[in-house]
This record gives structure tokens, sequence and C-alpha cells, in this order.
């Protein structure tokens, strides 16, 4: 049998071909992994502000241990080499070894296995790339997953879910018993509510999925909605997250949080690079702020664990998604994004794959 | 024998009538305590921003279990009651069942004990009031100690030592082996330095008494001095603290941390009421930002242990002292403090205590 991993391989993808404009269907070339490497087979992936997905490994370049054709795995754009001192540390989630780059090339030599059908090179995003039916991926950025664990909720856990139960999880370690207060309900807002809940919280304000309070921001007049919060959990929450992006609701959330132990989590980036400007005083009163990348996970590490309560309905992140589309209708997933109709998009592959 | 508790006791104490003169060596009246309040007599304090002093518990009023006429204690402007929710929980030190305030009077009652020579009430402040031979506290705020520490040691632990080894030790709970750097080295960031080392930190940037490395910002020209410190540490430091109050130093704090993992610890109340103002960039990278009072010890539950590591030579707090002066030169400690001239000024009550 003819060696498939030694070849490139012809298959669709969307393409930016220029900012802001929508994406191209196109046929592409994604070459064969090198070192470190794997090429994939998209099964599906959803749409994000950055873009994840789960696959089926295709073939393995050198020096890759532990991966063969034919896993299940899902890629993501942290990565964790298992032998750097952070990835063996406890206090980070930010591999020193194979750092996050936004790209736009394969981490470890910053070039791209993709080509479009004149040969010219395509640009990689965040070194994932998952808009296409093939990619290849550096070893450190793939989680083997059960082959029964639904594509859906494994595209979702390697992004918005994953960030947003990890960020409850891994980064606040809510305490059981504890109040909560998320700021901007999309998808990563509502994946924290599931976070919370499922570390045991027992007041998450908020506005669905297992969320016991809701404030209305726009019924607030001119009070601020921290005022609001602070009385409905006698003081402030014990941990507060923003999931917009927006400086002064950052704001409003470190100010939502109790005196002497609120944690507020920062995971909206900041859209109009706006800085996240505080009262210093706040601090004197023992606040603290964190952010983090993918919700502070070590990918290989938590992803197993949360799919296995994603499939024993510990997590119920199918219930982000909204859409579904095909590869060829993506720009529509691109749209409902835009006008707030969507939480998840999930994008198939598999109906149009030719090769 | 007459039972002394019961009358009011006179004395001498610097009491501040007009804001930024000279405080007034009077002879003040100091009433008997009420229920949950300790009289003691002051043996030395010491100078700083909020004054903290150790003394010997000299009668003590109703409801008060476990200290007696004698007894040599630490009073504290933190209360720990051993028994509301945050008291018993590891995320905080500020209790809530007789929560900190900046006074004038007692936290309980909002009374004072204080009256002067023709009986006008005097205000407490922070509820300890420590610039008068005689005072009194709420239990909450006294912590008994060993006869045998040193009222000096004891005085620093009660203020500026447990304030910065807490931000290492507790808040920070910096690693051994770690890098940590420290803005400002007055008597606050010493203790940091010192609270650093006893946690096994391997680099400690600033300026002495343990401290590894050294910058010094006025070689630096055009580069902020977190470039440098970056440089230093292979990336950034893994905690820095602010020890200044200076909104644009803490910036640079937050900057020195290494991506992915970095806590900054700010100490200092922001001299000109500046907001904390910080790119929300940086979070996403995995920063965090805390801050607390009394660097987040309990104070009953953490200072012995920290005065029994100062009795075996781990701390050397006494370090921290340049001036000693007597009670009727207070003056003199301010004008040094204000010059910059000193970092601890011990202030000393017994040679003059007439009673």
């Amino acid at each position: 049998m003819e060696d498939q991993s030694l070849k490139p391989i012809r298959c669709k993808a969307a393409v930016c071909r220029t900012p802001g404009e929508p994406l191209t269907i196109e046929e592409i070339v994604v070459d064969p992994p090198k070192a470190y490497e794997i090429r994939i087979k998209i099964i599906c992936t959803s749409l994000c502000h950055t873009d994840v997905t789960v696959w089926r490994a295709k073939s393995v370049g050198e020096k890759v241990e532990g991966y063969a054709a034919g896993d299940t795995v899902v890629p993501n754009f942290m990565g964790e080499c298992d032998s750097c001192e952070s990835c063996l540390s406890e206090g980070t989630n930010q591999c020193t070894s194979v750092p996050f780059t936004m790209g736009p090339g394969m981490r470890r030599d910053g070039t791209t296995r993709f080509r479009d059908s004149q040969g010219a090179p395509i640009h990689d995003l965040v070194a994932v790339s998952s808009f296409s039916q093939y990619t290849v991926v550096d070893v450190n950025q793939v989680v083997k997953v059960h082959p029964s664990l639904p594509p859906k909720l494994a595209c979702l856990l390697g992004c918005c879910g994953g960030t947003g139960v990890g960020a409850a999880w891994r980064l606040a370690k809510v305490q059981p018993g504890s109040s909560v207060a998320v700021f901007g309900l999309g998808s990563v807002g509502l994946a924290v509510v599931q976070g919370a809940k499922m570390c045991g919280a027992s007041k998450i304000i908020g506005k669905e999925f297992g969320v016991t309070d809701f404030v209305n921001p726009s019924q607030l007049g001119d009070r601020p909605v921290s005022e609001v919060i602070n009385e409905m959990t006698g003081g402030g929450a014990d941990y507060s997250f923003e999931c917009i992006g927006v400086s002064s609701v950052m704001t409003e959330a470190v100010r939502s949080t109790k005196p002497g132990r609120g944690k507020t989590i920062i995971l909206g980036l900041e859209m109009d690079g706006q800085p996240l400007c505080l009262p210093s005083f706040e601090f004197l009163f023992g606040k603290c702020v964190m952010g983090s990348l993918f919700g502070g996970m070590k990918p290989k590490t938590d992803l197993p664990i949360l799919a296995e309560k994603c499939m024993n309905k510990e997590l119920e992140l199918e219930k982000l998604v909204t859409h579904e589309v095909d590869l060829e209708e993506i720009n529509t997933s691109f749209d409902l994004l835009l006008q707030g109709k969507s939480l998840r998009c999930i994008i198939w592959m598999d109906k149009l794959h030719f090769r």
C-alpha cells in the first residue's frame, strides 16, 4: 500500500484572502507533516474569534510518539510538551518549550504546510487552521480523546467550552457554596456558568443554563451593576468573570466582588484596546484580578477530564450549539455571530471531502 | 487591693490636634475597657502611615476570654474573631464579624475610650491608637505573644514587618527557587525581601538585606525597568511587589512578571489616588494582580508563627530599625520619615510613664 503520509493532500478549505471579506472556498494543498507534527482530517470545527476543532489523525511526522493514524484528537491553540518547567509546574498553562504565538506559521520553524492551487503558501491561524478538510498541527497541540466522544462536544471543549469551564475550575478554583457573577453570556460566559455549577457554586448570577439569579443591565437606570450584585450577594460575589472584552465592564466586574477575597477573571480581550483601570484602593482590600489563555487549562492534562464530564452529563456543552452548517456555508456562520444570532455554530467537513 | 480595671487611667499621649501640625504631648484619660475590650500598657510603638505597637495587657472587659492582665500582646489594625465565615476560611484575612474600618472610634460601638484633661473625647486611629501610654483595643485585634519576644520585633511584626513578610508568604505564596522583584525598598519592601528569602526565593531583585540583584532606576535612561527585569530573569519575575504607591510603578511591576504565571502584589496605597491601569492584554497571557491589608495575614494565626521565626533568626526584622526615640520626641520620628532618613523609628513609652 502506498504510504499516503509522504504525499501532499489536495482538499477544500475556507481561505481568508482579504481581511473583512467573506472567506473563499478553495482547493488547497496540505503538505505532509514534518518532525513533531501530525496531519489530521477534520470532522467538524466551530466558529470563534479563534478556530478550534475536532479531527482525526491521518499521518504523523518524525519524532512523534504516542499518536497514530486513526486516533481521534482535539487540536488546541495552546501547547503542552509535558517536559518543560512550565508544563511540569502547577502555576501556568503556558508551555515554554514551544510557546504560544499568533502565527502566521508553525511555531517551531515559522513555515506553513498549506499551499494554494498555484503553489503559493497560505498562512496558518494560531498554528491550528481548522477551516480546512486537512491540517497539520504540532504534536504539542494535539490531545487524544476517546473515539466515542461526540465530535461536536470535543470541538467545543477545544475552544469556548474549555476556556469557560477551565476559567471557573482551574483558574478561579471556584469553591462549593460560593457566589459567582458572570458578565457576558455568550458561549464563553455560559461555559463559565457550567464550570461554576460543576464546582458547586450555590449562587450564579447571569441568565441561563443553571444560572440562579439574573440582572438585566437595561433595567438598572443609573445604578452601577456592581451595586446591585453587591446587594444580591450580601457584600459582593466570591468570583466574577468578564467574558465580553469591555474595559468598563472589567472594572464593574472587579467592583462586584467581595472585599478581602474577591477574584475576578478577565476572559475577554478588550475590543478597543482600552486598558483595564481600577481604583488601586480596591486592591488594598484584598481583591485579585487574573487572566489566562484557555482558562488556565493544560490541554493534554485537563481536556480528557472534561471530556469525561461531558459524556456523563456533568457538563452539557451541547446547549451552546445553536447552528450547524457545511464548510461551503461557512460565511453564514460569520454573519450569525456578528449579528448576535448564534452562540456556537458547528461547521461540518465530512459531507464535502472529496479525496 | 483596689480593682484598677474599673478606674480611668491618666497618662501621656501624643495627640493630633491639627492635621499636618506636630503632635502635642498631653495628659489624657483612658477609660476602662468595655465588653470585648482589653486595656493595655504600651511598651513601645513605631511610626508608620498607620501605628501599631507592642503592649502589655492591663485590664480586660466583660466577655473577654483567653487574655489576662500581664499578658504580652501585639494589637493589630486587623481583627480575627476565630468564628466568622471569613476567619474560618482560607481565602481572606478580613474578619466579617467586626470588620476593618478606618475609625474614628472602636469598631463595635463607634465610641472612644480616650478623653483629654477637660473631658472632651479624643478620636481613635484604626481602633488601635498606640501613641499613648495606655490604650483600649478590641479583643479581636489583640494577639498574645511569648513574653521573651523582644518588644521592638513584636512591634515591627504588627505593622510593616507582618505586612511585607505576609505578602510574600501568605498572599503570593512565593515558591522555593523562584524569582522576585521588589519595587520600593522602604521598610515594607525590605520585609517583603525577607519574606521571599524565608520562602526560598533564589533571585530577589532589589537593593539590600538578602537581595541578590540590584536595579538602579536612575541608571536606566529611557528603558522601562520592566524590560531590564525581564532580561535579568529570562522572561519576567515569578512575583513582583509594589511597595511605594505610585500608579506607573504598579504598571511596571505587572509588566516585570513572567507571562503565564506572574503574580503582582500591590502593597502601596496610590498616593495621588490614581487608578491602576493595565493593558488588558497582559491578563490574557495569564497574569495575576492582587492586594490585601496586612499582607493577607490572619493576625492571631500567623503573627505567633512569624514571632518564632524572628526569635530563631530566620527573620531579621531588627535590621529595619534605624532610629529610636522617646514619646516626647515623637515629632522627630515624623521628620525623619518624611525626609526619607529613616526606615523604622521605634518610639519607647516606659521611660515616661508616671502612674
